[in-house]
């Protein structure tokens, strides 16, 4: 079969990886012709407007599917009318726009933080007196990484928060005094079928993520099945195919959804090395209509992510229960380059390995 | 850094998929337009004396390698005055040559089956007196998977086997009574650290490997010992450089070896899921100067080949154990299309499972 992919970097160059041993062929669309997926797959360079380019790039795909949710609406109409994208128009539409996103949690059952949203500078004088500070004032669509984002501490930081997403059409919300990170992978088939990775614990800095410990350390079953039932309803309401990702907040052994990901996640590298199939692996199977494999964590595992520069390669590979996933992108401040997956490796030593790979945690 | 592989194929394409994870670029060459690597590397076609090409090829490469063992010495010539090629050209020069490599396997410590050197049907006949029968008569150079190979069992057949392999220069073996065949994956980096995968158990027909048991039950630490250092001489030997695959017969609790070869073997492809390190990456490691990767099995896994046809697609991605690995080549009876790793999976399910996922073990 042959899959195409929206978007040629590190997680199109994974989930090449992981098609190739299904028998997939894949063939990936993006605008730079260094992207990193052309290393592994056929890479097409076009615009995501590129209406010629785009329909070239479809001919002979069984599917589509994409890399990251911020593709232009007309892009995905008209992908859709020659050959299926999964996941669906739903899935992008919704977490294209917090706002929109927000609603969709709540309406699958998701505990979420107060929020309101924003659309010029005396709403957000509104909002702020309405759901109080801290919160975190974040344009409704675009985004990534912690870009177009900007923390209100004080009502005086009202304007500068505003001027800095440059007055766009935002939502405030809520910063909850929150005991950890969690996240959680889930996928859907084309039949229906859905199926869960353990429930993960992450660590970011400066708004992006740092460590994975997999599986999440003290959650009881019960965070999780209210996890799995509340994903359910949300993958399903949407009509979802592949992976989906979910984000929360821990508050006090309760689960507040922050946002999701119609897509495969930073916060499930972790499965290359540490599950029965990886993210990947399963959302290439979804996307094709195959069934769906096994989310069994193999062992406790820890993803470190290479954030700016690479790790110290050699001191990495002597150790026997590291992996490299190396995504060969230039380095730079402030972009993932690689992550390291450890093994057989509970969460405590994280910071003792990545002093020892020399990655910078942040 | 980047890697070139001579030749296409399957373990080409799994050396290259292997490779990316580390941050490598594989370039592969091969005469066939639709070398199943291609979907997964650069690909550059062109024969293998076509000097020109494989110049062209050669560049901005840091090493080269290779999937089979009959590369014609004049291409490792002039490939290793441009780049390292590793293994070095003594793995090649005796691999390639029967005769040469029992006298590198005696040399090394192992005990052969009694063999003989035949020119002629005259040397044949004198052989078959000698060593006895039943004996098989093999081309000293070329033959792979059974090919240019004769089983004489009555001293009639001699005329007949000696015409079947076209006269060539030749050599005849004693055929053993063994009671099973077991394999050494084995690896040597640059630095002269070795590395060795525990000793796995395989069956064969009509020449072609069918089941790998990997770990080979009821083995004794002397007797994998007794292999790993035998190995340890061999390569050392040799200045080898990557993985060497030696295979025996275990006769009444002794290892007879019988063959090796200087690359990734067929009976090493259950490490791609049930070894800490795969071969294909313990390889690409070898050879660029890395540390190798830790050997261990990570769980008792079964290989199951898929000969001339694909496997039940379906329901290999139904069981939760097992891991599809497709070449995405033109089914043909005989031809190594897929394996199927079952990890967590004892031997003797072997048939029970190839039944359920409609192998035919020939």
């Amino acid at each position: 079969m042959n899959l195409g992919i929206l978007g040629g970097g590190q997680l199109a160059r994974m989930l090449a990886l992981a098609a190739a041993p299904l028998g997939v062929r894949v063939r990936a669309y993006d605008p730079g012709k260094n992207a990193c997926a052309g290393d592994v797959c056929e890479l097409v360079n076009g615009a995501y407007d590129d209406q010629a380019s785009l329909r070239e790039f479809a001919k002979g795909l069984d599917a589509i599917t994409y890399e990251f949710e911020n593709i232009p609406a007309d892009t995905v109409d008209m992908l859709a009318a020659l050959v299926p994208v999964r996941p669906g128009f739903e899935s992008l539409r919704l977490s294209q726009d917090r706002v929109l996103e927000k609603q969709a949690l709540t309406e699958a059952g998701f505990e979420v933080a107060p929020w309101r949203q924003v659309d010029d500078e005396g709403q957000l004088v509104d909002a702020i007196s309405e759901i109080g500070l801290p919160a975190i004032l974040k344009t409704r669509r675009g985004g990534y990484d912690g870009k177009g984002q900007a923390i209100i501490a004080d009502p005086a930081d009202a304007s500068r928060a505003w001027d800095s997403i440059e007055g766009r059409p935002a939502i405030l919300e809520s910063m909850l005094r929150f005991d950890r990170e969690l996240s959680l992978v889930a996928v859907r088939g084309v039949d229906g079928a859905m199926a869960y990775y353990p429930l993960v614990e992450n660590e970011h800095r400066q708004g992006i993520l740092r460590v994975t410990v997999a599986p999440a350390t003290n959650v009881d079953t019960v965070l999780q099945h209210q996890a799995e039932g509340m994903a359910k309803r949300l993958m399903s309401s949407l009509g979802h195919v592949g992976v989906l990702t979910i984000e929360f907040f821990e508050v006090q052994g309760r689960l507040v959804a922050n946002e999701f990901a119609p897509r495969v996640h930073n916060s499930g590298h972790w499965t290359i090395d540490g599950a029965r199939t990886s993210q990947f692996e399963n959302h290439v199977r979804a996307v094709l209509g195959m069934p769906l494999g096994s989310t069994e964590a193999r062992c406790p595992t820890i993803m470190l992510n290479c954030v700016g520069d690479l790790p110290n390669i050699s001191t990495v590979l002597s150790c026997p229960d590291s992996k490299l996933h190396d995504y060969r992108k230039e380095p730079r401040p402030g972009r993932k380059v690689a992550h390291v997956n450890v093994c057989d490796c509970l969460g405590d030593r994280a910071y003792e390995l990545a002093a020892k790979f020399e990655i910078d945690l942040g």
